[in-house]
């Protein structure tokens, strides 16, 4: 137990692998659903826009969990529970990023319209459970 | 917004492909992990153990949520919230089936030890989100 994620579970962040996260829906349920990610050092980073429903999530309340896979094998895979901070300060720059680091797209190519208004979500860990194979 | 899973989602179960389950820790955080699954209907059933962490906060809080992708296609998948029931019967045997569904062998071959009490948990839909493809 700790709040550290380790140098090889950084790695599946690295890589073009998907999360899952999880926000707290207002009746307490987990909502879930699936991001892009990157990190800066220990935090973990994903967008999302203005209004939906992740971000009002984490706007009522900012705990988030994220589990991510070894993409070598699924039997691995690294859990982390942490707090959130958002942003928009960022907000284009960073989806334009995971478009690249996901789609090798220069922008990202799939907004509904002009008026998404994108955020940075930044988790930092504060518990990490790193599932190894046996 | 429905609690009926449609038939191309029902595919992603039937097939032997990783769901991500979250689970209500004490502190009303969620808990994340990847299970195997299999369905009876509509319902959606994975083994856990007796008094490992996602079985400990399913006694305290039944609901649950599920989330499963495509293995086509990683941008499309399904949420699935629900209320779930718990049961030894058939525990031995639930692990086992999974254990060929998605080892091909006969009987699960991960068992820490023979003291082991499987569970069978059972997981109702009472909302489903199906992300497809742009």
């Amino acid at each position: 137990m700790t709040s550290e994620i380790p140098a090889e579970a950084l790695e599946f962040i690295d890589g073009p692998n998907f999360a899952t996260v999880a926000t707290i829906q207002p009746d307490g349920s987990p909502q879930l659903s699936v991001v892009w990610v990157t990190r800066e050092g220990q935090d973990v980073v994903f967008s999302t826009t203005r209004g939906r429903r992740k971000e009002l999530n984490l706007e009522a309340d900012n705990r988030c969990t994220l589990l991510i896979s070894d993409p070598a094998n699924p039997y691995s895979y690294v859990e982390i529970r942490g707090t959130t901070t958002m942003t928009e300060e960022g907000g284009r720059e960073l989806i334009d990023a995971l478009a690249k680091k996901y789609l090798d797209k220069d922008r990202y190519p799939w907004d509904d319209g002009t008026d998404n208004v994108r955020v940075v979500v930044r988790v930092t860990p504060t518990r990490v459970v790193f599932l190894q194979p046996r």
